[in-house]
């Protein structure tokens, strides 16, 4: 095998109670990327389709991911990368994480193995380091593993892949407007309250205890975001009444996707995710603001190989 | 059936990551109770055995629970409650959630079980407000449900049983020393940083997720906590040396039982929990500070008919 082609996912980050800790996977949103062996060393990132993003690799989060893997093996011969965009950078739903992850998952298949998923979060962290500055784990993690993703912790890094139900989908709204990382995380205040952050913990708990038992009120009632949502939701014009509207179509819970701008929904069943995406359409169309819309399965495979 | 002997047992709040959200029943420490339905209407405290506590029923946790109870049913007749406390007050080990939890699980076995069991917690807070000025019920959940609780959410009161490993023991040490509920409130800040907070509810969902698919490492790896521990255990004379002594002597996680001076230890399996509960009462020894000791399976079963 000398080439390969995937479909990397798209990826939610946070998921409301879950700052920084939490991240889903999707299904049917997300980039194609092509990973060739080619006789010369090192990492060249051949073609971009779709984005205007830089080819050289140490200014690609896919090339600076790769290299990472490289830098831990020695290896006879390199890589190209060709990657088919289809993930919007800037939207909130793990843009540069769908290229880091599929990078290193690809290369790591075309070298038999030799790193385990959780190696290949670390690599692909480099991407995001390269994208936003922190080296996050909260996007790579649920591309690589698939499903819901818990990075419990960076230091060591740990992380936990989490049961999900099967019913499960998500409506996410992209409007059009930009919302920087570096901008979402600098209003953040520094302290917080105890009594917030035992709220945000115990929902917490909530959510990971509904996604095992399949418990889709609990995993409904759990998400809710004390800390976060209120200051970041104000950088999303009419964010309120999508969540309140989203909620009304039936959604179990609606939060912001990563550092927004995307809003992202849960719903049991796709008849009730695609009504969600409906009502959240209308909350647009309505203020006169454009957007893009997906309704998908929340994807428990993570990467998929495509030839 | 006009009489129910019970036993009710001891529990341990907080575990670590969870403060005000987590507990834990314990198997073989607790206290036992006789509760009569009797002519007379109300609740009569009849006898106490063991502890120095009062008998008025409105200045007992018990009958202040049991009251709560009677406050929302027409009932023609009446109980009465006698304790055998085991649990010492003030230990740290749910010593008044037990008297409360257990007069109000029996009153509602005599009287057909007319409530559900998180209608029980709520009526055992009561009794937890009388005792602590705080109607918490991380101590009164677990007694009732058994094994691990969640107490997610206070308003709407929300109460989830988590799965609780079959090899999961916890070796306890009260050393003799006081430590009032309401002081070890009063030493906690109002603010934590939100970097220390994100930790914390990283580990609340590994514990969880370690609790529903028994990863005994995963507990224990997540059995941290970043922001009560470090300035309670101030409070509790060798609380580090008991500490590192449990863990090296193979416990999964050590802290504060909760608000102290008990500590806590959990294990897999009965003779390392032994051999912990060893290591911890040497420290003691050493200091020349008196305990108790107990060691028990974690309780999946929550109050227990003895007659």
């Amino acid at each position: 095998m000398d080439q390969l082609k995937i479909f990397t996912p798209a990826t939610i980050a946070n998921v409301s109670c879950g700052f920084d800790v939490l991240g889903l996977a999707l299904d049917t949103v997300g980039d194609e990327m092509t990973i060739k062996k080619v006789a010369k060393k090192g990492v060249t990132i051949t073609k971009i389709i779709g984005q205007n993003l830089p080819l050289e690799t140490h200014k690609n989060v896919a090339g600076v991911a790769a290299l990472a893997l490289l830098a831990e093996i020695d290896c006879e011969f390199g890589f190209e990368i060709e990657i088919n965009k289809c993930i919007k950078p800037g939207s909130g739903i793990g843009s540069s994480a769908a290229s880091s992850a599929g990078a290193v998952w690809a290369m790591n298949e075309l070298l038999g193995k030799p790193f385990g998923v959780t190696d290949l979060v670390r690599f692909a962290m480099e991407g995001e380091r390269l994208a936003t500055g922190v080296a996050h784990a909260d996007n790579v993690a649920p591309a690589l593993f698939g499903g819901f993703t818990l990075v419990r912790s960076y230091e060591p890094l740990d992380v936990i892949s989490i049961n999900t139900p099967s019913e499960l989908y998500a409506s996410v709204i992209h409007p059009q407007i930009e919302v920087k990382t570096a901008d979402a995380r600098e209003i953040l205040k520094t302290n917080v309250s105890l009594k917030d952050a035992i709220k945000q913990w115990g929902n917490v708990g909530g959510l990971i205890s509904g996604l095992y038992t399949e418990d889709y009120d609990l995993i409904g009632r759990s998400l809710e975001d004390y800390i976060i949502e209120p200051i970041r939701s104000i950088l999303i014009p009419a964010f309120d009444a999508v969540k309140q509207k989203s909620i009304a179509a039936g959604a179990l819970g609606c939060g912001i996707s990563g550092s927004g701008p995307s809003i992202f929904a849960l719903s049991k069943g796709e008849a009730t995710a695609v009504k969600v995406a409906e009502a959240m359409k209308k909350v647009y169309e309505n203020v006169g603001i454009d957007y893009d819309i997906h309704v998908s399965k929340v994807n428990n495979q993570g990467i998929k190989i495509l030839n």
